[in-house]
C-alpha cells in the first residue's frame, strides 16, 4: 500500500513556519536555541502530538519524534534535517526535510497506513553554525565526532554556551546522545546549487558529499614603486597569486566531469597602493572533489603549480593546511531506494553529490543514509531570496515518502 | 676654468638637514610648509646668504636664490629640486638635488670661479603632496599648469589651505608666478628605483619621464557557495581579475626593451568569504611607456584582454580612466651637456628615462630642462630607509657643477 503526500499541506506548513522569525525581505532568523527556534520546534510538536507522535529529546537537544509501527522492537526508519536558520535565512533550507517528514506522517496517518517498523522524524540542532561554530555540530555529536560536554560548552559571540541556550528554551533533554539507533536516515534537502534547475531536472539522487581541504596561501616579494622599478627587477606577490589563480581555474575548468572545483574567495593586499607593487599577498584556496585520490591529485596540482607561480615572480609561496573533510558516500543501498522511488514516481532526476555539507555527512557515519535534493531558484540559500516551488517541494516529499515506507516495510 | 666640489662638505650639509625633523628609524618628517619645512628652508638661505646669494620667494612660496654671474642681465642657468618630504621620508629624495646645487656655489666661491650668466638655486615648495594634494604642484603652477588661486586654496587634511600655511610659516612672497625665465634647469636626484644599483652604474643621464594611465577596473559577476556550483555555471570575479592580470604581466615581461611597465597594486573583494565565489572585484591599473604611441598600444591591449577575461569567467568588465601623463622627453641639448659631463668625468652611466614624476616634468614644459640620476640602495625612496653613498653624492654633484658651468659659460 503506497502513500500519497499532500502537496498544499506541506507548503501551507512551511508558510506557517516562516511565520516564526520572519526577517523584512520574506526569509526566516531562527538562530539556534533562541526563542525563535524554540518557537519553531513547539510548532512541530504541537503538529507532531496531534499525530499520536511521542517526542523525546536527548542532552544537545535533538528531537527524536517517533510513529509507532507494527513492529517496534525494531529500530526505526528515520527522516528529518533541521529548524534553525543563518541570520538571514531562507524558508526551505532544513526546514523541508522536517516538514516533508511530517507531512510523511500526516499522509500516512489519513491514509491508515501502519508501517512494519517504527518511522522517527529527527530534528538535529544547529545545523548552521551561525550561533554556535561549527555547524552541524549536534548531528556530529550523534554521531560521536563531538563530545556532549564539548558541544554543551560551545560559546555564542555574546558568551551564552550551548547548554545554558539550552535550558533557557527548555530543550535539553535527558536521553543519552548517540539514541536511539536508527535503521537508516533519509534527509530532503534544496540543492543550493544550480544544477537542477539548470538541466531542468526534478530530483537529484545524492550520493555522497564531496571531499574539501581549506587552505592559507601567502605570498612575500618585495613592495617597490610602479614607476622606477622595470618588470625584471620585481617580485611582485599579486603577480604570483594571479598566476596560481589562473592556472588553477584552467586545471579545473578542464575537468569536464564538473568534478574538480577550485574556489580563490578571499584576497588582500595589506597596505596597497595604486603605485606601489603588491609585497605581500594573502589568499584562500578551496579545493573540492568527488574522489578522495583525485582531491590528492588536485592537492599535489596546487602545490605544484603555487611553487611555480612563486619563482615566476620571484615571489616566496607559503602554504597552511587549514581544515579537510573527506569525500562522503552514502549507503549504496539507501541511495538505490531513493532513486527506486523517483523512478517509479516517473520524475526526471539525477545522481549526484552534495557540494556542502549536511547533517547526513555526521549521521551517515553510524547509520546508512542517503538524501533527495529539489532544485531552488538560481541555486540561491542562506539567503532571504531562498525558494523552492510548491511543485518541487511536493515532489521531493513524495519520493522521500515513497522511500521512507519502501525501507520501512522491508 | 672648471671646478671641483667638496665631497665630505656636500654629505656633512646633507646630515646637518636631515636632523630637521628627524624620525625614529634615521629618516626625516618635513612635510610641506609645516614648521619643520620652514626651518629646513631657513637653514637654507642661512647657508645661502653667507655666500652672498639673493633670494627672491614666489607668491606659491617657491625659493629663488641667486648667485651673481659677469653677465646679470641674462637668464639664469638653474639647479634645484625639492625640501620637503613624505611623512616618513628619506635624506636624500629632493634634498641632494637643493644641496648639490648648494655645494657647486660653494665651491665656485670657494675656487674663485665667476660664470657669465647668473646661477638660480630653485626650491619648489610641495612636491610630495603627502600634505597638500596633488604633487609638484608648485612647479606645475611655475609652468601654468595650475592657477595660483588655485594653488592657494588647496586644503590639508586639517582643512589649512596652502595660502595660510605657506604665510604661517612665512613664505608668502610676492614674486609673481612663473618668474623669473631661466635660461636651463638641471635636477639631480637619486633614481628611486635599482636600475644603476643592479647594473652598476653611478649617474643615469634622464633623456625624460615616461608616460603613465591609471585606470579603475570593475569586474562583476555572482556570488554563489562554493560547493554546490558547477565550474560551468559560475561567474568569478577574481578568476576574471586574475586571469587580466597574469595576461598583462605575460605582455609586459615579453618586452625585452624593459619600456612596457604593468602593475595592479589594489585589488578588493568587497564582502569576501572562503567558501563563496567572489562576485565583485575591483582593481586598479597602472600602465607605463617610454613611448606615447606604445602606451596608446598598450592600453589597447589592455582593453582587448579586460573583455576577453570578463567573457571567459562570464563576468561584466568595466573600466574607468582615472588619470594620464603624457611622455617627457627633455631638452636634446641639456640632455647632452648631461652626457658630456659625465663622460668627461670618467664616471660609468647609462641613458635612461625617469620612472616617477619630478619638478623637472613641469619645469621642462617652459625651460629646457634634464636631470641626472644617482643610485639609491635596493631601490628604495619614500622610505625611512632610504640611502644613497656619499660617493654617488658627490659624482652625481660633481656632473651637476661641470653641466651648470659650461652652461652658465656658453
Amino acid at each position: 500500500m503506497g502513500v500519497t503526500i499532500n502537496s498544499g499541506r506541506l507548503w501551507d506548513s512551511l508558510m506557517a513556519m516562516a511565520e516564526i522569525g520572519p526577517t523584512a525581505n520574506g526569509g526566516s532568523c531562527r538562530l539556534a536555541l533562541t526563542e525563535e527556534d524554540a518557537a519553531g520546534r513547539r510548532l512541530l510538536l504541537k503538529w507532531s502530538e496531534a499525530l499520536g507522535c511521542t517526542v523525546r529529546v536527548d542532552r544537545v537537544g535533538n528531537l527524536f519524534i517517533r510513529r509507532a509501527g507494527k513492529r517496534n522492537d525494531l529500530d526505526p526508519v528515520a527522516v528529518g534535517s533541521h529548524l534553525d536558520t543563518q541570520p538571514k535565512g531562507g524558508r526551505f533550507d532544513g526546514i523541508l526535510g522536517v516538514l516533508a517528514g511530517l507531512e510523511t506522517f500526516r499522509a500516512l496517518d489519513e491514509q491508515g497506513n501502519l508501517t512494519e517498523r517504527p518511522l522517527e522524524l529527527v530534528v538535529w540542532t544547529n545545523e548552521e553554525g551561525s550561533r554556535f561554530a561549527p555547524a552541524m555540530v549536534a548531528s556530529g555529536a550523534y554521531a560521536g565526532e563531538f563530545s556532549v560536554e564539548s558541544t554543551l560548552a560551545r560559546r555564542d559571540s555574546a558568551g551564552v554556551s550551548y547548554g545554558e541556550a539550552l535550558r533557557q528554551v527548555g530543550f535539553a533533554g535527558d536521553m543519552a546522545v548517540g539514541e536511539p539507533k536508527l535503521h537508516a536516515f533519509f534527509e530532503l534537502h534544496i540543492e543550493q546549487g544550480p544544477v537542477l534547475e539548470k538541466e531542468g531536472e526534478s530530483i537529484g539522487v545524492v550520493t555522497g558529499v564531496q571531499g574539501m581541504r581549506w587552505y592559507d596561501v601567502s605570498f612575500t616579494g618585495q613592495a617597490a614603486h610602479a614607476g622606477p622599478t622595470p618588470m625584471r627587477y620585481r617580485h611582485d606577490a599579486l603577480a604570483a597569486a594571479a598566476r596560481l589563480i589562473d592556472r588553477l581555474q584552467g586545471y579545473a575548468l578542464e575537468d569536464e566531469t564538473g568534478a574538480t572545483k577550485v574556489t580563490c574567495g578571499c584576497l588582500e593586499i595589506p597596505q596597497s597602493s595604486r603605485n606601489v607593487i603588491p609585497g605581500e599577498v594573502q589568499l584562500t584556496v578551496d579545493l573540492r572533489h568527488v574522489e578522495e585520490d583525485q582531491l590528492d591529485t588536485l592537492e599535489q596540482r596546487f602545490e605544484t603549480e603555487l611553487a611555480a607561480a612563486g619563482q615566476r615572480f620571484g615571489v616566496s609561496a607559503q602554504v597552511e593546511h587549514i581544515w579537510k573533510s573527506p569525500v562522503v558516500n552514502f549507503d549504496a543501498a539507501c541511495v538505490d531506494a531513493v532513486e527506486a522511488a523517483t523512478r517509479a514516481s516517473g520524475f526526471s532526476y539525477r545522481r549526484m553529490l552534495s557540494g556542502a555539507g549536511h547533517d547526513s555527512v555526521y549521521v551517515s557515519r553510524v547509520t546508512p543514509t542517503a538524501m533527495i535534493f529539489i532544485p531552488c531558484r538560481d541555486g540561491i540559500s542562506h539567503n532571504e531570496a531562498e525558494y523552492a516551488t510548491p511543485e518541487h517541494c511536493a515532489q521531493g516529499c513524495q519520493v522521500l515518502a515513497d522511500t521512507l515506507l519502501g525501507q520501512a516495510n522491508t
